[in-house]
């Protein structure tokens, strides 16, 4: 790998988890340390370096990549499972995570072969952690060749997990030919800097603020080739992270909703008082809160259903390999869309009205039973689920499935 | 089998559809005859008297019996399958279809083999069609001793499908010694009749009216054994026929907001004018009817991926045998309470909202499009969808799974 | 008056109330009378010839005219107040009534004093009944001169009281010179047809059928000036009949929600069976049946709060004459909008989710209880509510009120 | 007065309103003040003493103390219009004010007519600010006599305005005789504390912790007679003040949602982007921001029209007096428990959904623009909504109205 990557030392030996079981295991363990102080740290809202070394450390960062290079070797749906854990009581540090796979997989839809096998062992060896700079709302990135070498100059907003990141995907636009190129950049290294401007009502600790770079440098081994949404429009496997990256939002809107409900529960049960005239003995006995509780439960578990269909059909699609349809992506990304109209209604109801099962004590700020809510909130709003819904009406009108483009 | 069962002679030589393949084209091909004039049937609302000729015709009737009898032998997951187009179309003719295969199927669930095999070896022989007569909120059925048969008396209301069945079940309690028995009533019997009560506004077509025994006979070989719901309280198999009722519901439900969606679409795209200030030239291309469409289609995607859910945990419950403990009936019972409260409030939405995509002209009575709703508001009845969702709220809130019962 | 223009004989004496008190108890009676066969006549579907003339016999129709001209004089509040219970128990000829009132006093819109004059004490001396031919969605009516009167031809659709009606009001476009005229038609002379196509899902009663003109005969007396909407831009008044239609639609939205309310409330009084594993004694001691219904009324209030203060505003904007402002006319346009979106939600919902007060049992069709909701589900599609609730956002966003048109 | 109340000395010299136009004028100007630093002071969740000296030094306290005794003799009709922009803005501590108005103005509700004149008089000369310390579910407060007075011991949770508070009402029971009496005591004086327990997630400014009386004394002058609420059983009107709180209650809910869609108004004209498939220039052209602005807006003006009807039946009891009938109480209480449950709804909507109108930057903590679904989600958890809707279920279902607690 090219000098210009510096990876941080290990802190210490990781300690890979040797297969499905042990990941998990280590994940519903991480789910445990991070429950034990997630008011706080949300609270607090600093840059989840930490959390970061805490992931480091228990090896799970490498899961994806196949064990030959040194990973975990597992697929989507067993991770996707494992992490479900940690995404219900820390949606926040969750959100990074759970990009940082996104990112450290989605090289694997560029051609480059050489590139990718070198970083994926490079980040097993070393437990790097990914994250992205893509928004695709702001000016793009531009890559002035310098040498063998481009230095990338820009700044990217809502760049998740950029700040504690080792290794940061993006795409920047040669000044000299145009063409769009698919890069990934040090996170450590010179000309790349972070305001810090992540200060949000939710999703406090996902280090989603903005990455300036000026004049880093990628080296020939970190361009990966042609942006994988516009520059291979022959293929619709290049543009999959989009959908990748909309079925884990829908995955971490279900994980919200249900850490919601778990702890609203767990609050009933243990703290809320009946109400004067409900004329029963304890607060889960009340029918109000009863089916109330039962009703949000079950939205929660539609949307849960529909994700899960959605992101199997995913992972049939990316197991196609280049020659994915148009119409299999097409499926994919209705379904998908579909599970993000679901999640989206679902959860904000879910972390709204589970108010009223706890009552009104619960709003002590000490509880941070609102971070439910502003997590929600925050993460719902990646882009308008009306345009969301707007592609499933179109596909069910027309026929039309959506033209792959930065949020589809 | 005993002489006082009389089945009609099949009307032409039964033609079994040969393998799952077949019977899907076989319901495929029924869905469409039954399209073509639904909606003058369900106008006239008789009893389907001609609906089941057709089954009995097609020869999808013994679907579900092992093929060593005589039957299609197919599993519930690849009937649900193949049947979802005519519920789809005719969800009130679907109705009685959908009972049929689950009280020809339920006399499994009792410990009567040899009567369970003759049962169905005449039911695969013969294209039998079977109705219920089980509403638990009637007096129940008095059982008579006569010789070695017993004679039967009583009313049961809601008795979806009995009217134009040939094998009814039902169970009754003994004059003389008060055990309750799970038994099969020949529908075509003598003290066997029909008031013909069924003229409601919708499911008009599932034959659900009123069912009347008056000493009608039942042979010993149609004892099937102690009431599975309450006679046999060691095991939680006896009861599954109950959660594979609401399964069946849910499926149902989630049929109509399908045709409901489907017929709404179609209507747009070739009859539906676009609103004067909406700016667009099609309706299809109007924000609005997109949009809506596109959330009501991903509730009901939503409630059908949990519904999937719910019918594969119910089918491995029901393939677990007599060993089946309460935990796996209690996570197959809540999983489906679950999807019965996110059907019902798809399917009602679904239903009543689309015509707002339709236009005002979809209001014409010879267009029947009420019918979806009509069918959607008197199935989502079939018990208080409150009390579905009050045990998920209970299992959520304290662990505690539903009692099994004459709904739960 | 012109010997084209042939009212009917009264049947007998007209007994005009003599007060509001009268009024008001005149409308109560004929309320009681109506709600006693509603169901038979609503499944029958005529055209209300035989209500007409009982509103005609009750001397009810001439209410909003001057009592110097034969009329009762009353004014929109103590009318709107006096006709609810009538619109409660049957809503869809109550919308024929309704819109008898708006067309009928929509013609002080124009500036033809002596016409109008004429017409009201006509109306007056013989109970005529108003119809209106008017949707603008249809080709417009041609006016041929012929002499000093017009000859009109085309066809309209929904056009709600046209064919029970004695007088129609409409538009017309002068072949010769291009120029569109308010005027008003004999519903009974010759060139008048009404193709009898109104069979529709709910508001069957209203006579919302096409009607055809075929050189009917216009007199001049009957040519009320230029198009109110179009013809006279300086004067926001002359489209306040646009803003009453939709001010009088928000009130049967209302109206039909109460009607189902109490009806729902009746029936679970009288007829609903506790749900076997409520614990309750009676139905109306059902949690979910109690706080339902609470929710369901509590939003049919707030509807109808809305609506009294949009009608207010409304007929603050009246009678202000035609002075009014571009401004005040805004102003009652957002509020009445407002209002309609507000009564849409609160009808379709309290008509549907009714039947989970009531239960199963009230889906028999004797019932009729369904026709709340197909009542609700007709009406309010008269113009899509979409549009509605755009008009107020783009107020809200940027105050710019809606252009008078033909629906806003 | 007693010497024992001790009233701070004015910063300066109360200028009084003379006018309800003065009042109107003084209190949009002090809307304008609070709104300058409202993000900031809500996150620092202060007490507000800062703020109740801004409402003492203009003027506004004493607005329903009548103008004989020194007050500025408004009616609740003109306070509730005046005071509706403070709360718009700041409905933390508008919450505190307008609870001030009823703590000040229900000693109205008890006999003692010289103690009342007094403290009115008090209460005007010297700007008084009052809060109340009466939450039924805790435990009650203890009065031991002492020579003339008695000394009031207890601890008072969600004692909204006690912090900050010249007087406070409460009523506490006689150790000796078991009496329950409705007293008021000075917030200033020894024996009072204020743990400053209140850090909750919304109405953060609204003083509502908890307070702690140890041996606090309360001159006879100080004792309003029995308790309002469970003292004068044959006095409706003694119970007004319960409906008072709730009707106050929904003017909150309503002004926090309008509130929130102003300031998202604003944010979506100025700041927010148009997305990139929308086909539109600016955001506020945005078809699905439109009519999803004008649906929350609806909800909203729908959930106020209802407050106000509420209130003006409300203020028709008042005005009756002592011989306020139990029916008028009730048809009351039905409305203002209807109001309730509208503007819960439309609150809870209006402050979640609006964030979909101005996009993902809005979630940026510096905007706060989370405040008023905190808020709003705080002050309706008072008391359970599913209450509320079974007050009016109950009402509407049997015809019987709440009985008279400390909730209805």
């Amino acid at each position: 790998m090219s000098k210009h990557l510096q990876a941080p030392e290990p802190s210490q030996q990781p300690k890979h988890p040797a297969s499905p079981a042990d990941f998990t295991a280590a994940c519903a363990g991480l789910a445990a340390v991070l429950a034990a102080d997630v008011e706080s740290r949300e609270l607090a809202g600093l840059a989840p370096h930490a959390e970061v070394e805490l992931f480091r450390d228990a090896g799970i960062l490498p899961a994806l990549i196949p064990a030959e290079r040194g990973g975990i070797g597992l697929g989507w749906r067993e991770l996707l499972t494992a992490i479900r854990p940690i995404l219900r009581v820390d949606a926040s540090v969750g959100h990074a995570l759970a990009y940082h796979y996104v990112n450290s997989w989605r090289i694997n839809l560029n051609r480059n072969a050489d590139s990718i096998a070198a970083l994926e062992q490079e980040t097993a060896a070393r437990q790097l952690f990914w994250g992205g700079a893509g928004n695709p709302r702001d000016a793009g990135l531009t890559l002035m060749p310098d040498g063998r070498n481009f230095l990338v100059s820009g700044r990217k907003f809502f760049a998740t997990g950029a700040e504690v990141a080792d290794r940061i995907t993006a795409s920047g636009t040669r000044a000299d030919t145009g063409e769009k190129l698919a890069i990934v950049i040090d996170g450590r290294g010179s000309g790349v800097s972070h305001p810090g401007d992540w200060d949000n009502i939710g999703q406090r600790l996902s280090a989603s603020g903005s990455v300036i770079f000026d004049n880093a440098i990628v080296a020939p081994e970190c361009v990966l080739g042609s942006n994988e949404q516009t520059g291979d429009p022959q293929s619709p496997r290049g543009s999959l992270s989009i959908l990748l990256f909309q079925a884990v939002l829908c995955h971490l809107h279900v994980a919200i909703a249900e850490g919601a409900l778990e702890s609203a529960a767990e609050y009933t049960r243990t703290k809320t008082r009946p109400w004067a005239t409900s004329g029963v003995d304890l607060a889960t006995e009340d029918p109000y809160i009863r089916t109330t509780h039962g009703e949000l439960v079950s939205q929660v578990r539609a949307a849960d259903a529909l994700t899960w269909r959605a992101t199997e059909r995913l992972i049939a699609a990316m197991e196609t390999g280049w020659e994915l349809s148009d119409d299999a992506r097409g499926e994919a990304a209705i379904e998908i869309a579909a599970a993000k109209v679901s999640s989206t209604r679902a959860v904000l109801e879910a972390t709204s009205k589970a108010f009223e099962l706890t009552g009104a004590r619960a709003t002590a700020r000490s509880a941070q039973f609102d971070r439910f809510w502003r997590n929600a909130r925050t993460i719902t709003l990646h882009d308008p689920v009306a345009y969301k819904a707007q592609e499933v009406g179109i596909y069910e009108l027309t026929g039309v499935y959506p033209t792959p483009s930065a949020y589809s």
